[in-house]
């Protein structure tokens, strides 16, 4: 699926001056000193060492090849091609000394039976292409096995209505149509990809009483108007268009039919009309190629500001007798079994504290960059690990390496997984690691819990970027940096630069499996990679070809996705005192709630709720990480002295040092309620959520925005207490870790 | 030519949030009580009545009659056409009761002998067309004298050479074409139409050594991107260009020859390779129909951000050998002799005070929009004070209606006209009142020395607007409210609605004629008109079908027009005390110079000049303009009380207002520095200039933003040392209205 570290979001700019505290990070000063947060002096010493060792493992070569064989057929989830890859993953982990198994699960999924037809009734009968076109230099993309163009999880029907255009489908868009008397109840609308999830535009359009919707790809969006197209350059070409699921996954992911318990022997099943997160009119993507011969033909009203698109006309809103279009979907609905690969290597101190890492590894076609650079990545990092191991390295916790299946669906391999595990996780996970598409080209990008900010910064500076020569880090900010007008970068008083602030990292919110790790059981959870400019993102184009010639065509870019990768989780495995960071985290929770008491009084709301009790348990909550970051960085010093002390002291400080480190893992479940967000009970955290109308992007303090947005006051006041509650909670559960 | 006052500077919503002072306007309360700036009790009620029967005389059918009559056929300057025009508005201004002659000129023109030949030589040898497409629907455009495509003062040659995309042609294009190693050195440019005056196009091109320029239209600017074309809608076909000169006029305006003198016989004239005015390489307008087969050919590196344009694919740089072009241009350079036409109505009291009101006539083909919408209102402005005149009105001091001719050169009608009488104007002219294209849709916008911003606003608050039914001012500061993001519109910490500021009226750049007024003479001057979708500026489709089915079918807003226009005119002439405010001056020219030491800032040089003097200056301007504006008032009311008593107070209080009047004009003038700007001597005002590399757009400050810009601290030493001694001067001038 997609990842939300890629976009910057608008406020960017400005947050990327908030200037943050003094890092911890690792460095060799000249003195030989090494300083690792989490780390006493010796055992920093030797965790360089490791991590020296291990990021020498992975190599271009084997990277390319992993890539190579993963990508040789389309394998959709629950395919016998999709088998395939699980036994090479289960195969290639065993090769490196580790222990590594299938798990099954058997999960509703959905398959063309027949492609979809899309015709054109009104003003010419004509049949619109719903498969993509053969490229001659691209080898795989004559594959007879590739899927045709469908939206996962659509309706099935046969509609025949006039066409409306709605832009990006948000709700936004069909308010400016109203505004020019447009109406879609009865229509078939046709949407544009971008800015929302594409589940979003399914269930905005049905809420809208449309019977139908065509979603097709703007070349403004990822076309000719980004840069040169397919086989020429990397964006999208006419004759390609985006599959991708319709699940409505700000209700529930995971498999429609179990949502919160594991598609396993015995569990109930939901019947499908009862599953609440599937859309039920159909839904078909589309190419820019075709879905310009429909655009074109429109009348009605011209298009709204900021409707337009990068399609050599000006585009019209429809809605009248002259362009009427027919979908008819013919998609089957079957339980497969589908395959997550799951490898472990147990912890020698503390093997109930488990490092979760994951990717998925189905894919709707090739999949070279979306998932498998990700598979890749994982490969020669476990790699990396198997060599440690042979060298003697004992982690002190747990990791477990995860290759999920059916994460295009609803990221239903890892929801399974989790829901199965739940206790367990919720007992014993550290963190969840997630990669998806590692590799898509130079640009490295992250979304993470504010506790781990300092973690993936410190670890991205110890990473050589193959381009620049410089550090990820260092690559990452200069970016950013770069992006930023003159008049941001100096002092308008002084004519001085202006302090170089950390790159920044953007909040969660859905598309990946990270989702039920963090929103629904409490796991501190990051998702990262290296993007580029990616215009075949779910097409038939998102091949090995396509990755050689303009992704990584070195696969250096595997290699430093593996370092980084590997770095943070063996840190994470081997810290005696666990490196999160929880003030940058009351500090996020403040910004947000800056933000969100601006918005509500923008909306005369700024009374409906207790802002006063919000923000003085954010403040308490902010004390308490202060703290206790404090005594955590005195207890990782203390413990290495202890251990050459007596048994008692070093017994003593180890158990406080446990301590603290449940403390801050538990910090982060304790901002989950379990009753869930309102009407979706399944995403328990109260501070991080998928947007219910934006789909991928988050939306921070979920229910009390959504209140806002809606003007709700009675909503907006339980809201505000829900988090007030959670927020005190997470301060208790920090407070654990005093004496 | 174009306005300026259409594009809203990034910077507007900011400072539309400047909350202004409290504003003296017409209004007629419940006690029936008039009050109106620079009038006392009674004159003012005695004006009121004067402007309700003024705006009752324009009518929609006359006007729709004056602008038929004037695009029946194209009237470029110097044609027999164009002179069938001066007669007809003669015959008209003299048909309404006013005195009213031809001013004639022999300036230097040039028309095309051939028309340009533009080839592709490489990837293929094709000839692309130089002539707009008929339109069947559009009457005129079938005329065999639509002049062919051609840039006025084009350099004439033939050349042949790679061509490069430059995109709009600015010094920032370049340097961003330098980062990617292309040079455009012996080449040919082909640069998009838009963000600068085309005449810098050609400027920047030749100081790069490019040895030619094709200008085109992208749909992006003003074609499909922007609406539907014409004739379905009213922008830019595939198969139009824009016409226009490419006279250097941020050097010098009106005719090439004769920089500051005026072009009258015994005037000696340059050497045409005496000027500095105009360019030497070939420069030809180009369809974005013709343009798409070049630039679809280009290869060379993918543009720079920024330079995507709306056609079909991706650009790219060329300068390759891949594309060729060939350039011939056949122009022939001629004298020819131009006609203003001048209309006067003398005054009653102060004849020797003028009030001038300027519209160019002359058209690069109908000119339906540009300029004759504005002639069109002009007559019937004219028809009012007719009729007025008849009724027994008796102006105060004296108006002047002027017919400007071979605007389109290069404001050569004025400016000629205004050295020719540049003694007289700079003793006697109170304002300048400028409309160029007055209607091109409902959007009423304005551009003015900020003395002025108080009597615009306060004139179109009585005048009604035809398609809301609000007031055209409502109508004008709703249009900008609406435009705001929602977080401007409500104060943050309060969520209530900020006060509502006053519509911004913009600075005066250059592109039309108040040019020779306010820039060369002091002389204080505004623009303005009524705004809309235009895509047809300067194209064969300029014409009389293009305004009645899109800009103006009613031609209520040339009435409109006409009304704003002679109100304001009418206020000039009538009030005994000029209302002109220096306040709203000293506060713009206070905001320039606190944006000018952000940039200078920026660039490291605070220090290269005397902020602290030249900002002493600005306060002791504003305390000055503050005690003058109380003094101007009380002055008014005495003025007016002292008629009913004695002779001797009467004369007094006359003088004192007269006093005052002539300090209000004079600081205006003393805003002039007869040594003109660095390397531009025809340019004298400190304040206000055409950007250097803009063209149309406002350059505050002109010589210190222009160092700051060059990194030249020795001339923004001197440049901001002159504009200080400018406003003491200003100060002083001011001073004069003191008893």
């Amino acid at each position: 699926m997609k990842k939300n570290w890629r976009k910057l979001p608008a406020h960017a700019f400005l947050l990327f001056f908030i200037i943050t505290q003094t890092l911890a990070y690792s460095q060799t000063g000249r003195s030989g000193y090494v300083s690792l947060d989490g780390f006493g002096p010796r055992d920093a010493a030797d965790e360089v060492r490791w991590e020296t060792q291990f990021r020498a493992v992975p190599q271009p070569a084997s990277a390319r090849e992993h890539l190579r064989r993963l990508t040789l057929e389309p394998h959709v989830a629950g395919t016998p091609e999709d088998y395939k890859t699980a036994l090479y993953v289960r195969d290639q982990m065993r090769s490196f000394g580790l222990q590594s198994e299938l798990k099954e699960y058997q999960v509703l999924l959905q398959y063309p039976r027949q492609p979809t037809i899309v015709e054109m009734i009104a003003p010419r009968r004509q049949r619109l292409q719903t498969v993509e076109a053969v490229v001659a230099e691209d080898p795989t993309s004559s594959s007879r096995r590739i899927i045709p163009l469908f939206n996962g999880y659509s309706g099935v029907g046969d509609v025949t209505a006039p066409l409306v255009y709605v832009n990006y489908g948000l709700p936004n868009d069909y308010e400016a149509l109203k505004k020019l008397k447009v109406d879609v109840k009865g229509k078939i609308v046709i949407a544009r990809y971008g800015q929302s999830f594409r589940g979003v535009k399914a269930k905005v359009a049905e809420e809208n009483g449309a019977v139908g919707i065509i979603i097709y790809s703007d070349p403004a969006d990822d076309g000719y108007t980004q840069g040169d197209i397919y086989p020429k350059g990397p964006w999208r070409p006419p004759q390609s268009a985006q599959r991708g699921s319709v699940q409505y996954l700000f209700e529930y992911p995971g498999d429609p039919l179990t949502p919160g318990a594991p598609s396993i022997p015995g569990t109930p099943r939901l019947k499908l009309s009862e599953a609440t997160d599937i859309p039920r009119i159909p839904v078909q993507p589309m190419s820019y190629g075709e879905a310009r011969k429909l655009l074109e033909a429109l009348r009605g009203p011209l298009r709204p500001k900021g409707f337009q698109g990068g399609l050599p006309f000006a585009y019209h809103a429809g809605g009248t007798m002259d362009v009427r279009v027919r979908v008819k979907t013919d998609l089957e609905y079957v339980e497969r079994t589908i395959w997550d690969v799951i490898t472990r290597i147990d912890g020698s101190v503390e093997p109930d504290r488990w490092v979760v890492m994951g990717n998925h590894r189905d894919a709707w076609t090739f999949g070279a960059v979306d998932p498998n650079s990700g598979t890749s990545a994982m490969l020669e990092a476990g790699r990396g690990f198997g060599q440690l191991l042979k060298s003697g390295w004992k982690p002190r916790r747990t990791i477990i390496l995860c290759s999920w299946d059916a994460e295009e669906y609803g990221l239903i391999g890892s929801t399974e997984w989790a829901e199965e595990n739940a206790d367990g996780l919720r007992r014993n996970a550290v963190a969840y690691l997630n990669m998806d598409s590692a590799v898509s080209g130079a640009n490295f990008g992250a979304a993470s819990v504010p506790s781990l900010w300092k973690l993936i910064r410190s670890a991205t500076r110890d990473i050589h970027d193959p381009k620049t020569g410089k550090t990820v880090y260092q690559a990452w900010q200069d970016r950013v940096r770069e992006a930023l007008p003159e008049a941001e970068l100096t002092d308008p008083e002084t004519g001085s630069d202006r302090p170089i602030a950390e790159a920044r990292i953007n909040a969660l919110g859905s598309g990946s499996d990270y989702t039920p790790f963090l929103q629904h059981l409490g796991v501190p959870a990051l998702d990262m990679g290296f993007g580029g400019d990616y215009g075949v993102y779910h097409s038939a184009y998102d091949s090995f070809y396509w990755m050689s010639k303009f992704g990584d065509p070195t696969f250096a870019y595997h290699v430093a996705a593996a370092q980084v990768w590997g770095t943070i989780a063996l840190r994470l495995a081997d810290a005696p005192g666990l490196p999160f960071d929880y003030t940058d985290y009351a500090a996020q929770i403040k910004d947000f709630m800056t933000e969100t008491s601006r918005t509500a009084a923008r909306r005369r709301m700024a009374d409906s709720f207790d802002a006063r009790a919000l923000n003085d348990a954010i403040k308490d909550f902010m004390e308490e990480a202060v703290r206790v970051d404090r005594r955590r960085r005195e207890a990782v010093t203390e413990f290495e002295m202890a251990r050459t002390a007596t048994n008692e002291s070093s017994r003593r400080e180890g158990e406080r040092l446990r301590r603290i480190n449940d403390a801050l893992i538990n910090t982060e479940r304790a901002l989950t309620d379990a009753r869930g967000l309102r009407g979706r009970p399944w995403y328990k955290h109260q501070i991080y959520a998928p947007g219910y109308y934006t789909g991928y992007a988050a939306q921070p303090l979920p229910d009390l925005r959504r209140a806002i947005d809606d003007r709700n006051t009675a909503n907006a006041r339980e809201a505000a207490a829900r988090i007030t509650e959670a927020i005190k909670r997470a301060t208790e559960a920090l407070s654990k870790a005093r004496d």
